[in-house]
């Protein structure tokens, strides 16, 4: 949200705070204690401060990591740190520079694709139906020809309508969730990735490992992704039974 | 959030509503004749009305969606229609209800596991590590094993680690990225499936498909993901070169 002329930024005391976001006064003392809140931003005296909109809001996103997604604290801080971290410094952007064209060639394949009209017949789509695709960013034709990856994406979802996920019962548009969530998990991994190879990782080793880093993570995507599934059902499932 | 005692609900203009989401107010009566937003929640005349928090939460949300993942307007109607479903119905929870042990069985898989000693020692885990995995529900000694699912998740986790995303570079708690995103993805997919299910899919037809939805899908997943990788290198790349 940007920040509006028209409405004065909102403080309050640690008791309203907790109002605010429904928990205690214990547990808001216990996280600063803990180091996954700081200290109250406005500060009037050693034992009294004041909280603002930005803390509300991570506040409620640490009881959200807590309660729907079963998150422990350590876990929690470590989603923090993530997300506390600042765009790429000057090394890093370096980094990612030099390790980013491996990875794009590696991932968007090489081999020539095929023009527009042989992929809408060759995948039943409708015109509106392939250019939603393109606006989502899923495939895209940029000198007319749809790429190696445009093609293996639209046999995927070919196989999955065929197997009866058809597009008349999951429309197209459906697959906006996967463009919300993956891509926001998409940019965390190369975030952290670039920042944790940056420090970690030893230059000869590093451009092999960015090759690799993506087909090696897809397994564990596939296999956690089945876990949280069932999870899934069996809280949905205990949802409906009193 | 849970509604406070102590604050009162606070009601904005159109004008202060634009001004706090950081939009024009011709851009919010766009989006309320294209249906993503409703009418004004409290309606004081015929042209002039006042919006609530929970209004400029889900006009903030539209914007996300559009500036940071680039969704066009027809698929974010799509997610804010599904994320606007009621919980399951009476018709849907005894759908989901017959389904969802199929499911369960070929996802979670019969196969008897490996007790606690054992995996540590296989997967050369420590025993926090383990533990932590145990919390973020990626797996769980009910009873003292780890069944078949569990230790094929470990498996490919030391795959990776084999090949470099080692746990030194990656520690366990990096996880959480994936049980945040993939958590929320997953219980997107249980709700979407059920309600379309539910609506269009022959019940003789329903079992087998609910079955195979999650292989069938399970492609998808992976090649979406690497096409939003792509994204979001470039988009790194570009944020560094002015």
């Amino acid at each position: 949200m940007s920040p509006a002329a028209t409405t004065q930024k909102e403080h309050w005391r640690i008791g309203e705070l907790a109002a605010r976001a429904g928990v205690s006064v214990a547990t808001i003392k216990y996280y600063i204690r803990e180091g996954l809140l700081p200290p109250p931003p406005v500060k009037t005296g050693r034992t009294m401060g004041y909280y603002d909109q930005a803390y509300l809001e991570r506040l409620t996103l640490i009881r959200r990591l807590r309660d729907e997604h079963f998150l422990p604290l350590r876990a929690i801080r470590a989603l923090l740190a993530e997300r506390d971290q600042q765009p790429l410094g000057a090394e890093e952007a370096e980094l990612l520079a030099r390790i980013a064209p491996r990875v794009v060639r590696k991932l968007a394949g090489a081999e020539r694709g095929l023009p527009r009209d042989e992929v809408m017949a060759r995948f039943r789509l409708r015109a509106d139906e392939l250019e939603l695709l393109e606006q989502m960013g899923l495939c895209g034709a940029t000198d007319g020809q749809y790429d190696a990856s445009d093609v293996e994406l639209l046999e995927v979802l070919a196989r999955a309508e065929a197997g009866g996920l058809t597009r008349e019962r999951f429309p197209v548009e459906g697959l906006a969730h996967y463009v919300e969530l993956l891509g926001e998990l998409a940019r965390r991994e190369v975030r952290l990735f670039t920042h944790r190879a940056a420090a970690t990782v030893p230059s000869a080793e590093l451009d092999r490992l960015a090759e690799r880093a993506t087909e090696l993570s897809e397994p564990v995507v596939t296999l956690i992704r089945r876990k949280l599934i069932l999870r899934a059902l069996r809280a949905q499932l205990e949802e409906r039974t009193p």
